[in-house]
Protein backbone atom coordinates (compact mmCIF):
# COMPACT_ATOMS: atom_id res chain seq x y z
CA UNK A 1 0.00 0.00 0.00
CA UNK A 2 2.45 2.36 1.18
CA UNK A 3 4.36 1.88 -2.56
CA UNK A 4 1.41 1.79 -4.28
CA UNK A 5 0.22 5.06 -2.64
CA UNK A 6 3.68 6.61 -3.39
CA UNK A 7 3.43 5.73 -7.17
CA UNK A 8 -0.12 7.53 -7.20
CA UNK A 9 2.15 10.69 -5.89
CA UNK A 10 4.83 10.42 -8.37
CA UNK A 11 2.24 10.09 -11.06
CA UNK A 12 0.24 13.28 -9.63
CA UNK A 13 3.68 15.26 -9.43
CA UNK A 14 4.84 14.00 -12.76
CA UNK A 15 1.08 15.08 -14.52
CA UNK A 16 1.20 18.60 -12.64
CA UNK A 17 4.70 18.99 -14.20
CA UNK A 18 4.21 18.06 -17.63
CA UNK A 19 1.36 20.68 -17.24
CA UNK A 20 3.80 22.93 -16.54
CA UNK A 21 5.80 22.35 -19.24
CA UNK A 22 2.78 22.53 -21.72
CA UNK A 23 1.90 26.14 -19.69
CA UNK A 24 5.55 27.32 -20.06
CA UNK A 25 5.33 26.57 -23.61
CA UNK A 26 2.29 29.36 -23.83
CA UNK A 27 3.83 31.73 -21.37
CA UNK A 28 6.88 32.19 -23.37
CA UNK A 29 5.26 32.43 -26.84
CA UNK A 30 2.79 35.19 -25.43
CA UNK A 31 5.79 36.89 -23.23
CA UNK A 32 8.03 36.63 -26.95
CA UNK A 33 10.77 34.56 -24.98
CA UNK A 34 12.04 32.39 -27.67
CA UNK A 35 15.25 31.51 -25.75
CA UNK A 36 12.83 29.99 -22.44
CA UNK A 37 10.31 28.37 -25.36
CA UNK A 38 13.25 26.42 -27.35
CA UNK A 39 14.62 25.43 -23.73
CA UNK A 40 11.28 23.46 -23.02
CA UNK A 41 12.34 20.76 -25.91
CA UNK A 42 15.08 17.97 -25.74
CA UNK A 43 17.70 18.61 -28.44
CA UNK A 44 16.85 16.16 -30.85
CA UNK A 45 13.30 17.27 -31.21
CA UNK A 46 10.72 17.40 -33.84
CA UNK A 47 8.06 19.71 -34.33
CA UNK A 48 5.33 19.04 -36.90
CA UNK A 49 2.34 21.28 -37.65
CA UNK A 50 -0.49 19.42 -39.35
CA UNK A 51 -2.47 22.40 -41.50
CA UNK A 52 -4.82 19.03 -42.81
CA UNK A 53 -5.54 17.17 -39.96
CA UNK A 54 -6.47 14.38 -41.97
CA UNK A 55 -2.83 14.03 -43.72
CA UNK A 56 0.05 11.38 -42.71
CA UNK A 57 2.45 14.10 -44.39
CA UNK A 58 3.26 17.46 -41.98
CA UNK A 59 2.93 20.85 -43.42
CA UNK A 60 5.68 21.93 -41.89
CA UNK A 61 8.38 20.01 -40.02
CA UNK A 62 11.73 21.35 -37.55
CA UNK A 63 13.85 19.31 -36.34
CA UNK A 64 16.32 19.49 -33.38
CA UNK A 65 16.03 22.61 -30.81
CA UNK A 66 18.16 25.20 -33.49
CA UNK A 67 15.67 25.02 -36.18
CA UNK A 68 12.25 26.10 -33.69
CA UNK A 69 14.60 29.45 -33.39
CA UNK A 70 12.89 31.39 -36.35
CA UNK A 71 9.21 29.75 -35.66
CA UNK A 72 9.05 31.11 -32.25
CA UNK A 73 10.52 34.23 -33.67
CA UNK A 74 7.93 34.47 -36.15
CA UNK A 75 5.54 35.65 -33.15
CA UNK A 76 7.18 39.06 -33.37
CA UNK A 77 4.80 40.07 -36.26
CA UNK A 78 2.05 40.13 -34.19
CA UNK A 79 0.96 43.02 -31.47
CA UNK A 80 -0.40 40.22 -29.30
CA UNK A 81 -0.85 36.20 -28.84
CA UNK A 82 -3.11 34.48 -26.01
CA UNK A 83 -2.42 31.08 -25.99
CA UNK A 84 -4.96 29.88 -24.37
CA UNK A 85 -4.47 26.49 -23.17
CA UNK A 86 -8.00 24.35 -22.24
CA UNK A 87 -8.09 19.96 -21.09
CA UNK A 88 -4.67 18.07 -21.39
CA UNK A 89 -4.74 14.34 -21.18
CA UNK A 90 -1.48 12.49 -20.34
CA UNK A 91 -0.42 9.21 -20.19
CA UNK A 92 2.50 8.13 -18.30
CA UNK A 93 5.04 5.28 -19.00
CA UNK A 94 7.72 5.70 -16.63
CA UNK A 95 10.55 8.13 -18.28
CA UNK A 96 8.08 9.18 -21.27
CA UNK A 97 4.79 10.17 -21.59
CA UNK A 98 2.22 10.95 -24.37
CA UNK A 99 -0.58 13.94 -23.94
CA UNK A 100 -2.81 15.64 -26.25
CA UNK A 101 -3.42 19.33 -24.83
CA UNK A 102 -6.51 21.78 -26.69
CA UNK A 103 -5.15 25.32 -27.03
CA UNK A 104 -7.06 28.43 -29.02
CA UNK A 105 -4.03 30.58 -29.89
CA UNK A 106 -5.31 33.83 -30.60
CA UNK A 107 -2.80 36.16 -32.50
CA UNK A 108 -3.69 39.94 -33.10
CA UNK A 109 -2.05 41.86 -35.62
CA UNK A 110 -2.82 45.79 -36.13
CA UNK A 111 -1.60 48.17 -39.50
CA UNK A 112 -2.63 51.66 -39.01
CA UNK A 113 -6.54 51.52 -37.56
CA UNK A 114 -6.98 48.35 -38.51
CA UNK A 115 -7.00 44.98 -36.22
CA UNK A 116 -7.48 41.48 -37.00
CA UNK A 117 -7.83 37.91 -34.77
CA UNK A 118 -6.48 35.10 -36.17
CA UNK A 119 -7.68 32.11 -33.81
CA UNK A 120 -6.09 28.50 -34.63
CA UNK A 121 -7.38 25.79 -33.13
CA UNK A 122 -4.90 23.64 -31.69
CA UNK A 123 -4.46 19.90 -30.64
CA UNK A 124 -1.08 19.62 -29.58
CA UNK A 125 -0.11 15.41 -29.73
CA UNK A 126 3.30 15.53 -27.33
CA UNK A 127 5.91 12.97 -26.65
CA UNK A 128 7.47 14.25 -23.33
CA UNK A 129 10.65 13.50 -22.18
CA UNK A 130 12.09 13.14 -18.74
CA UNK A 131 15.52 14.60 -18.37
CA UNK A 132 18.00 15.00 -15.98
CA UNK A 133 16.67 18.70 -15.89
CA UNK A 134 13.13 17.82 -15.77
CA UNK A 135 10.44 16.80 -18.28
CA UNK A 136 10.90 17.96 -21.74
CA UNK A 137 9.18 18.14 -25.25
CA UNK A 138 10.53 15.44 -27.80
CA UNK A 139 7.73 15.86 -30.25
CA UNK A 140 5.21 17.91 -30.22
CA UNK A 141 2.74 17.92 -33.22
CA UNK A 142 0.28 21.15 -33.85
CA UNK A 143 -2.86 19.38 -35.20
CA UNK A 144 -4.85 22.35 -36.58
CA UNK A 145 -8.31 21.92 -36.68
CA UNK A 146 -9.85 25.20 -37.97
CA UNK A 147 -8.60 28.60 -38.34
CA UNK A 148 -10.84 31.27 -37.55
CA UNK A 149 -9.93 35.25 -38.91
CA UNK A 150 -11.89 38.15 -38.49
CA UNK A 151 -11.70 41.66 -37.93
CA UNK A 152 -11.05 42.50 -34.29
CA UNK A 153 -13.93 44.80 -33.27
CA UNK A 154 -13.29 48.15 -31.33
CA UNK A 155 -11.70 48.05 -27.79
CA UNK A 156 -14.84 49.88 -25.41
CA UNK A 157 -13.04 49.34 -22.02
CA UNK A 158 -16.12 48.88 -19.47
CA UNK A 159 -16.00 50.77 -16.66
CA UNK B 1 -2.65 12.29 10.82
CA UNK B 2 -2.04 9.60 8.41
CA UNK B 3 -5.48 8.72 7.75
CA UNK B 4 -6.70 12.56 6.84
CA UNK B 5 -2.82 12.30 4.54
CA UNK B 6 -4.28 9.17 2.90
CA UNK B 7 -7.62 10.98 2.37
CA UNK B 8 -6.52 13.95 0.91
CA UNK B 9 -4.70 11.87 -1.52
CA UNK B 10 -7.79 9.89 -2.68
CA UNK B 11 -9.99 13.42 -2.38
CA UNK B 12 -7.15 14.09 -5.13
CA UNK B 13 -7.36 10.63 -7.35
CA UNK B 14 -11.11 11.10 -7.30
CA UNK B 15 -10.78 14.32 -8.61
CA UNK B 16 -8.15 13.31 -11.10
CA UNK B 17 -10.10 10.71 -12.15
CA UNK B 18 -13.28 12.55 -12.60
CA UNK B 19 -11.97 15.41 -14.58
CA UNK B 20 -10.40 13.17 -16.42
CA UNK B 21 -14.00 11.89 -17.65
CA UNK B 22 -14.68 15.10 -18.59
CA UNK B 23 -12.27 15.62 -20.78
CA UNK B 24 -12.73 11.96 -22.10
CA UNK B 25 -16.16 12.93 -22.88
CA UNK B 26 -14.66 16.66 -25.18
CA UNK B 27 -12.16 13.49 -27.15
CA UNK B 28 -14.60 11.22 -27.99
CA UNK B 29 -16.93 13.60 -28.87
CA UNK B 30 -14.86 15.32 -31.10
CA UNK B 31 -12.84 12.22 -32.51
CA UNK B 32 -16.69 10.65 -33.05
CA UNK B 33 -16.32 7.85 -31.19
CA UNK B 34 -19.65 7.99 -29.88
CA UNK B 35 -19.50 4.48 -28.20
CA UNK B 36 -16.72 5.33 -26.12
CA UNK B 37 -18.55 8.75 -25.26
CA UNK B 38 -21.97 6.30 -24.45
CA UNK B 39 -19.36 4.21 -22.58
CA UNK B 40 -18.95 7.46 -19.61
CA UNK B 41 -22.52 7.03 -18.82
CA UNK B 42 -24.23 4.82 -16.12
CA UNK B 43 -26.68 2.94 -17.76
CA UNK B 44 -29.76 4.86 -16.59
CA UNK B 45 -28.15 7.95 -17.16
CA UNK B 46 -30.25 11.37 -17.62
CA UNK B 47 -28.92 13.89 -20.39
CA UNK B 48 -30.62 17.16 -20.02
CA UNK B 49 -30.12 20.06 -21.97
CA UNK B 50 -31.55 23.76 -21.10
CA UNK B 51 -31.21 26.52 -23.96
CA UNK B 52 -32.82 28.90 -21.83
CA UNK B 53 -30.85 28.69 -18.73
CA UNK B 54 -33.92 30.53 -16.60
CA UNK B 55 -36.32 27.73 -17.22
CA UNK B 56 -36.64 24.84 -14.74
CA UNK B 57 -38.04 22.65 -17.88
CA UNK B 58 -35.44 21.26 -20.20
CA UNK B 59 -35.52 22.22 -23.83
CA UNK B 60 -34.62 18.39 -24.48
CA UNK B 61 -34.06 15.55 -22.45
CA UNK B 62 -32.80 12.27 -22.93
CA UNK B 63 -32.75 9.10 -20.77
CA UNK B 64 -30.87 5.89 -20.22
CA UNK B 65 -27.64 5.18 -22.47
CA UNK B 66 -28.93 4.04 -25.66
CA UNK B 67 -30.72 7.42 -25.92
CA UNK B 68 -27.37 9.09 -26.49
CA UNK B 69 -26.73 7.38 -29.35
CA UNK B 70 -28.33 9.64 -31.46
CA UNK B 71 -27.03 12.59 -30.00
CA UNK B 72 -23.70 11.80 -29.93
CA UNK B 73 -24.24 10.80 -33.58
CA UNK B 74 -25.84 14.03 -34.54
CA UNK B 75 -22.22 14.82 -34.07
CA UNK B 76 -20.84 13.87 -37.47
CA UNK B 77 -23.26 16.55 -39.70
CA UNK B 78 -19.86 19.01 -38.28
CA UNK B 79 -17.04 18.80 -40.42
CA UNK B 80 -15.29 19.63 -37.32
CA UNK B 81 -15.85 20.10 -33.62
CA UNK B 82 -13.67 21.02 -30.56
CA UNK B 83 -15.21 20.70 -27.39
CA UNK B 84 -12.80 23.06 -25.49
CA UNK B 85 -13.22 22.84 -21.70
CA UNK B 86 -11.81 25.40 -19.38
CA UNK B 87 -12.50 25.24 -15.42
CA UNK B 88 -14.26 22.45 -13.03
CA UNK B 89 -15.17 22.23 -9.84
CA UNK B 90 -16.14 19.33 -8.40
CA UNK B 91 -18.17 18.32 -4.71
CA UNK B 92 -17.01 14.89 -3.67
CA UNK B 93 -19.13 12.86 -1.07
CA UNK B 94 -18.46 9.30 -0.94
CA UNK B 95 -19.03 7.30 -3.77
CA UNK B 96 -21.59 10.72 -5.31
CA UNK B 97 -19.69 13.56 -6.68
CA UNK B 98 -21.22 16.68 -8.08
CA UNK B 99 -19.29 19.38 -11.02
CA UNK B 100 -20.18 22.41 -12.71
CA UNK B 101 -17.63 22.22 -15.58
CA UNK B 102 -17.10 25.09 -18.34
CA UNK B 103 -16.84 24.55 -21.79
CA UNK B 104 -17.07 26.22 -25.00
CA UNK B 105 -18.39 23.82 -27.94
CA UNK B 106 -17.36 25.24 -31.24
CA UNK B 107 -19.00 23.45 -34.35
CA UNK B 108 -17.91 23.81 -37.93
CA UNK B 109 -19.54 23.04 -40.58
CA UNK B 110 -18.66 23.45 -44.40
CA UNK B 111 -21.03 23.51 -47.70
CA UNK B 112 -19.35 24.04 -50.70
CA UNK B 113 -16.73 26.75 -49.90
CA UNK B 114 -18.84 28.42 -47.35
CA UNK B 115 -17.68 27.63 -43.86
CA UNK B 116 -19.91 28.33 -40.49
CA UNK B 117 -18.96 28.44 -36.67
CA UNK B 118 -20.95 28.04 -34.24
CA UNK B 119 -20.17 28.68 -30.54
CA UNK B 120 -22.30 27.30 -27.81
CA UNK B 121 -21.20 28.51 -24.51
CA UNK B 122 -21.90 25.84 -21.82
CA UNK B 123 -21.82 25.20 -18.13
CA UNK B 124 -22.09 21.49 -17.25
CA UNK B 125 -23.66 20.32 -14.46
CA UNK B 126 -22.56 17.22 -13.56
CA UNK B 127 -23.64 14.13 -11.06
CA UNK B 128 -21.26 11.86 -11.13
CA UNK B 129 -21.28 8.20 -9.58
CA UNK B 130 -18.43 5.62 -8.57
CA UNK B 131 -18.95 2.25 -10.23
CA UNK B 132 -17.19 -1.01 -10.11
CA UNK B 133 -15.38 0.39 -13.38
CA UNK B 134 -14.98 3.74 -12.43
CA UNK B 135 -16.35 7.10 -11.99
CA UNK B 136 -19.64 7.74 -14.66
CA UNK B 137 -21.65 10.32 -15.53
CA UNK B 138 -25.00 9.73 -13.57
CA UNK B 139 -26.74 12.91 -15.30
CA UNK B 140 -25.50 15.45 -17.42
CA UNK B 141 -27.37 18.98 -17.48
CA UNK B 142 -26.14 20.93 -20.62
CA UNK B 143 -26.61 24.88 -19.22
CA UNK B 144 -26.51 27.01 -22.75
CA UNK B 145 -25.66 30.37 -21.57
CA UNK B 146 -25.32 31.84 -25.29
CA UNK B 147 -24.58 30.87 -28.81
CA UNK B 148 -22.90 32.78 -31.53
CA UNK B 149 -22.79 31.89 -34.76
CA UNK B 150 -21.15 33.08 -37.64
CA UNK B 151 -19.33 32.64 -40.95
CA UNK B 152 -15.77 31.48 -40.44
CA UNK B 153 -13.42 33.53 -41.38
CA UNK B 154 -10.44 32.24 -44.50
CA UNK B 155 -7.96 29.77 -43.29
CA UNK B 156 -4.70 32.06 -43.60
CA UNK B 157 -2.08 29.78 -42.58
CA UNK B 158 1.43 31.50 -41.18
CA UNK B 159 4.59 30.55 -42.51
CA UNK C 1 11.78 11.38 2.66
CA UNK C 2 8.39 11.43 4.48
CA UNK C 3 8.93 14.95 5.22
CA UNK C 4 9.37 15.19 1.16
CA UNK C 5 6.37 13.43 0.46
CA UNK C 6 4.30 15.50 2.91
CA UNK C 7 6.12 18.60 1.49
CA UNK C 8 4.99 17.88 -1.82
CA UNK C 9 1.91 16.22 -0.58
CA UNK C 10 1.02 19.93 1.39
CA UNK C 11 2.28 22.06 -2.22
CA UNK C 12 -0.35 19.95 -4.17
CA UNK C 13 -3.58 20.79 -1.73
CA UNK C 14 -2.33 24.31 -1.62
CA UNK C 15 -2.15 24.65 -5.53
CA UNK C 16 -5.43 23.03 -6.06
CA UNK C 17 -6.69 25.50 -2.89
CA UNK C 18 -5.62 28.64 -5.44
CA UNK C 19 -6.98 27.26 -8.60
CA UNK C 20 -10.46 26.91 -6.20
CA UNK C 21 -10.47 30.71 -5.46
CA UNK C 22 -9.11 31.45 -9.23
CA UNK C 23 -12.25 29.60 -10.43
CA UNK C 24 -14.65 30.55 -7.38
CA UNK C 25 -14.21 34.37 -8.51
CA UNK C 26 -15.39 33.60 -12.51
CA UNK C 27 -18.44 31.35 -10.73
CA UNK C 28 -19.37 34.22 -8.57
CA UNK C 29 -19.03 36.65 -11.23
CA UNK C 30 -21.43 34.71 -13.61
CA UNK C 31 -23.83 33.80 -10.77
CA UNK C 32 -23.58 37.49 -10.26
CA UNK C 33 -23.10 36.60 -7.03
CA UNK C 34 -21.28 40.01 -5.81
CA UNK C 35 -21.08 38.97 -1.80
CA UNK C 36 -19.30 35.70 -2.86
CA UNK C 37 -16.91 37.34 -4.88
CA UNK C 38 -16.04 40.01 -2.53
CA UNK C 39 -15.58 37.42 0.16
CA UNK C 40 -12.69 35.78 -1.67
CA UNK C 41 -10.32 39.09 -1.04
CA UNK C 42 -8.02 40.28 2.13
CA UNK C 43 -9.29 42.86 3.50
CA UNK C 44 -6.99 45.24 2.37
CA UNK C 45 -6.79 44.15 -0.70
CA UNK C 46 -6.57 45.77 -4.16
CA UNK C 47 -8.04 45.28 -7.99
CA UNK C 48 -5.91 46.85 -10.57
CA UNK C 49 -6.88 46.96 -13.89
CA UNK C 50 -4.32 47.50 -16.82
CA UNK C 51 -6.61 48.37 -20.07
CA UNK C 52 -2.98 48.94 -21.48
CA UNK C 53 -0.92 46.24 -20.73
CA UNK C 54 2.39 48.24 -21.46
CA UNK C 55 1.44 51.08 -19.20
CA UNK C 56 3.25 51.05 -15.50
CA UNK C 57 0.01 52.76 -14.43
CA UNK C 58 -3.42 50.81 -14.00
CA UNK C 59 -6.60 52.36 -16.03
CA UNK C 60 -8.34 51.09 -13.34
CA UNK C 61 -7.56 51.17 -9.43
CA UNK C 62 -9.77 49.58 -6.52
CA UNK C 63 -8.29 49.34 -2.62
CA UNK C 64 -10.42 47.42 0.26
CA UNK C 65 -12.50 44.87 -0.13
CA UNK C 66 -15.57 47.49 0.41
CA UNK C 67 -14.31 49.31 -2.89
CA UNK C 68 -15.40 45.84 -4.93
CA UNK C 69 -18.74 46.32 -4.83
CA UNK C 70 -19.56 48.40 -7.70
CA UNK C 71 -17.13 46.80 -9.74
CA UNK C 72 -18.85 43.27 -9.54
CA UNK C 73 -22.20 44.90 -9.12
CA UNK C 74 -21.51 46.26 -12.72
CA UNK C 75 -21.50 42.90 -14.07
CA UNK C 76 -25.05 42.91 -13.44
CA UNK C 77 -26.00 45.42 -16.26
CA UNK C 78 -25.35 42.26 -18.73
CA UNK C 79 -27.67 39.41 -19.85
CA UNK C 80 -24.72 37.02 -19.47
CA UNK C 81 -21.27 36.61 -18.59
CA UNK C 82 -19.21 33.75 -18.93
CA UNK C 83 -15.67 34.05 -17.22
CA UNK C 84 -13.85 31.11 -19.36
CA UNK C 85 -10.71 30.58 -17.17
CA UNK C 86 -7.55 28.72 -18.75
CA UNK C 87 -4.10 27.54 -17.46
CA UNK C 88 -3.18 28.86 -14.00
CA UNK C 89 0.79 28.39 -13.05
CA UNK C 90 1.02 29.03 -9.08
CA UNK C 91 4.74 29.93 -7.42
CA UNK C 92 4.14 29.06 -3.86
CA UNK C 93 6.27 30.63 -0.73
CA UNK C 94 5.14 29.61 1.96
CA UNK C 95 2.03 31.94 3.35
CA UNK C 96 2.20 33.74 0.35
CA UNK C 97 2.02 33.02 -3.70
CA UNK C 98 1.83 34.71 -7.13
CA UNK C 99 0.12 32.96 -10.14
CA UNK C 100 -0.45 33.91 -13.75
CA UNK C 101 -3.93 33.02 -15.07
CA UNK C 102 -5.82 33.29 -18.08
CA UNK C 103 -9.27 33.81 -18.94
CA UNK C 104 -11.36 34.79 -21.79
CA UNK C 105 -14.41 36.93 -20.04
CA UNK C 106 -17.49 36.94 -22.31
CA UNK C 107 -20.33 39.54 -21.82
CA UNK C 108 -23.39 39.23 -23.54
CA UNK C 109 -25.39 42.18 -24.08
CA UNK C 110 -28.99 42.44 -25.28
CA UNK C 111 -31.00 45.62 -26.05
CA UNK C 112 -34.51 44.72 -28.24
CA UNK C 113 -33.53 42.02 -30.52
CA UNK C 114 -29.72 43.13 -31.16
CA UNK C 115 -27.37 41.04 -28.78
CA UNK C 116 -23.45 41.90 -28.77
CA UNK C 117 -20.44 39.94 -27.39
CA UNK C 118 -17.70 41.24 -26.02
CA UNK C 119 -14.77 38.97 -25.18
CA UNK C 120 -11.63 40.51 -22.87
CA UNK C 121 -8.79 38.31 -22.89
CA UNK C 122 -7.46 38.80 -19.50
CA UNK C 123 -4.33 37.87 -17.61
CA UNK C 124 -4.90 37.89 -14.00
CA UNK C 125 -1.75 38.76 -12.04
CA UNK C 126 -2.22 37.44 -8.41
CA UNK C 127 -1.05 37.82 -5.41
CA UNK C 128 -2.36 35.25 -2.64
CA UNK C 129 -2.40 35.19 1.24
CA UNK C 130 -2.81 32.03 3.76
CA UNK C 131 -5.45 33.36 6.05
CA UNK C 132 -7.07 31.37 8.63
CA UNK C 133 -9.93 30.95 6.87
CA UNK C 134 -8.05 29.75 4.11
CA UNK C 135 -6.03 31.39 0.76
CA UNK C 136 -7.52 34.87 -0.25
CA UNK C 137 -6.59 37.33 -3.31
CA UNK C 138 -4.58 39.99 -1.65
CA UNK C 139 -4.05 41.90 -4.87
CA UNK C 140 -5.62 41.29 -8.28
CA UNK C 141 -4.00 42.79 -11.34
CA UNK C 142 -6.20 42.17 -14.50
CA UNK C 143 -3.84 42.79 -18.02
CA UNK C 144 -6.23 43.03 -20.82
CA UNK C 145 -4.38 41.67 -23.85
CA UNK C 146 -6.98 42.38 -26.20
CA UNK C 147 -10.61 43.22 -26.15
CA UNK C 148 -13.04 41.97 -29.34
CA UNK C 149 -16.56 43.43 -29.26
CA UNK C 150 -19.07 41.77 -31.96
CA UNK C 151 -22.56 41.24 -32.92
CA UNK C 152 -23.61 38.30 -31.64
CA UNK C 153 -24.97 35.91 -34.17
CA UNK C 154 -28.07 34.40 -34.37
CA UNK C 155 -29.07 31.59 -31.42
CA UNK C 156 -29.67 28.33 -33.58
CA UNK C 157 -29.87 25.55 -31.37
CA UNK C 158 -29.00 21.98 -32.51
CA UNK C 159 -31.61 19.34 -32.74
Amino acid sequence: MLSNTSDAREDADDRHAIRSLIDAYAHCADRRDAGGQMALFTDDCRLLVFFDVRSTEPSQSYQGRAALAPVFDALNAYEATTHFNGQSSISLRGDQATGESYCLAHHVTRKSDKAELMVASIRYLDEFIRTPAGWRFGERKLMVDWIDTRPLGPQQPQG
